[in-house]
């Protein structure tokens, strides 16, 4: 069976070597791919979010260089290798803050001096191939998280997830809608309800919007509506994504998935974190040491508004992640495996799988 | 010392006999306080939502039917209740579901039928003085509720709040928010943290507008970040108002106010519900006899949106309320004191005082 989300991958090379890229900024309200091939129009794409995601930005960047470099007219090696670095130096200045993006452009310039002898022609192949490789990892990681995710759920659950950790974040399948989307392959018929994840309404705009286009069940709800739908006995499962886990396990994900994975516990739900092993971080202890964006108040007062829906100078705090302690968390779904309680160990032992 | 809610009564007759009334549709862009002295007038603003609140509403509907009833040309009793009955049934049409809303109209009716012997002059003013004496009554209770609810809070607390139970939905001030505003008289330093309340935004656009127009230092936050603000320490107390009260503490209110008793019993915080006692129905033995109303998915994918936020045709799930199980409950704090576990006989020990 075709994957549901063959339709509306994000972030893609096309046979006529163009950045094929789903703008996001403009869902849900329109579905437009647009063509680039310039490193101006990768840049601005990331600049403007039109791609997001860590894994999604990351690939990007990596084909943004393989394109521009493409186009060097240099004939020698120092030559080639001082435009990939003007083009990294550019490209990296389009999302200061987002590390896949550096891991990503770091990657392609590894895998470019390790092609020293090779011709310039071969050189910008392998450049190519390295990108390649690099979204095809992450959608094998991907398809692995889902497939051991989904050994978690029975066909007619309802699932509830926070934020977007889905295919349009991703190379294909997302972290937490994969084993949703590989359910979906095999006809398992879940009932997803999506939080629409205040301020910026990622699980609305997004998560409600890719569900629906795969053809999964989707109901969209408020954030507030978590714990009635829980208490109906409309959930079965809780399934996030996450930016960053500690060694104890505690876990770092969008503003909301704390107080989800307390609901969930008081429901005798389980809740699961979906994480490439990429994300799990051994060297910080734990989730205290994990600081906290604290993001612009105009996102809750006036963001999406066309008049500002709170009064004028009024404070508001605005954090953008929050931290879920490992004990509210039943499992932690990596590529690996799954990791339970301690997570001390069981994390480490899949970390070591891959490092 | 004056009260800091003295300049945002919502509803008001002055000495001209006009209903002056706070327009929350207005809120919290612009501060208009109407002039309303015809039925229709009066009709419009209930039906528009201008004045909200069941108190509020009550009120309003007391000084319109007096109002009007003051008009009449009627010179013996029987011609002037024909004219009551017609403008009653005129302003019972303006909301048909809201049930303080015929509560005052019969209690105005009820009065009425009590003057029968008396002069016209003699029965208009019998009405403006029961009018004036609802209004009073419920600005008592408050008070009332405030000074009972005050005694559980220090001075410095951090408060959480939900939705709106405040000043502009009663006569003067509130029921969650009444101890605040005593606070406020007596110096308590109060930090209060108001949820915005998806969909429709009751704690951005009136509970953070009525506290900071009254001096209290308010912090808008979206209703996902309550178990941070929690977890980071900033809160002492939780502060709700509600719908109905069944006879065994169960609690409904507004959208996510179980969820956020779950997390306030998660991080040991104590919750507590403010009710009048014409909340609590002790025929209702639980809250699953409590019906929930299910509004329009639109004010999930649509409303206050310059563009939809949410896929077309996405389906949304939109309960206006939840039920609050009374283990979550620390107490119910009514006008006559309050009530601790186990409901059922602190409650109907309550409710006795005053029926």
């Amino acid at each position: 069976m075709t994957s549901p989300v063959e339709t509306i991958q994000s972030v893609q090379l096309n046979k006529e070597d163009e950045l094929i890229l789903l703008d996001q900024t403009l869902l849900p309200n329109k579905k437009v791919f647009l063509h680039l091939s310039t490193i101006k129009e990768i840049w601005d794409a990331i600049y403007h979010l039109k791609v997001r995601g860590a894994p999604a930005i990351g690939i990007a960047a990596a084909y943004g260089i393989y394109l521009e470099t493409k186009k060097s007219k240099a004939v020698t090696f120092t030559g080639l290798y001082d435009d990939f670095q003007k083009n990294k130096q550019y490209l990296a200045s389009s999302r200061p803050t987002a590390v896949n993006l550096f891991w990503a452009l770091n990657r392609m310039e590894e895998r470019l001096l390790k092609e020293t002898e090779k011709s310039i022609t071969e050189i910008k192949n392998a450049l190519k191939e390295e990108a390649e490789k690099i979204r095809m990892e992450d959608e094998l990681v991907c398809r692995s998280i889902g497939e051991h995710a989904l050994s978690l759920l029975k066909p007619g659950f309802g699932i509830l997830t926070h934020c977007n950790a889905g295919t349009i974040a991703t190379a294909k399948y997302g972290t937490a809608l994969a084993p949703i989307y590989l359910g979906k392959e095999q006809g398992y018929e879940f009932k997803v309800f999506a939080d629409e994840t205040r301020p910026l309404l990622q699980g609305a705009r997004l998560t409600a919007w890719e569900l629906q286009e795969a053809g999964v069940d989707v109901t969209l709800i408020c954030d507030n509506m978590a714990s009635i739908v829980m208490k109906e006995g409309k959930v079965q499962a809780v399934l996030v994504g996450c930016d960053r886990v500690a060694a104890n396990g505690d876990t770092a994900n969008k503003i909301g998935t704390s107080g989800l994975a307390i609901l969930a516990k008081h429901y005798q739900i389980p809740f699961y974190v979906c994480a490439p092993l990429s994300t799990v971080d051994i060297e910080c202890d734990t989730g205290d040491d994990i600081p906290i964006e604290l993001r612009n108040p105009d996102e809750i007062t006036k963001s999406w508004y066309e008049k500002p829906m709170a009064p004028k100078n009024v404070k508001a705090y605005n954090p953008a992640f929050d931290v879920t302690d490992h004990e509210l968390i039943t499992g932690i779904v990596t590529e690996k495996g799954i990791a339970y309680p301690p997570y001390k160990d069981s994390l480490i032992n899949l970390v070591k799988q891959v490092r």
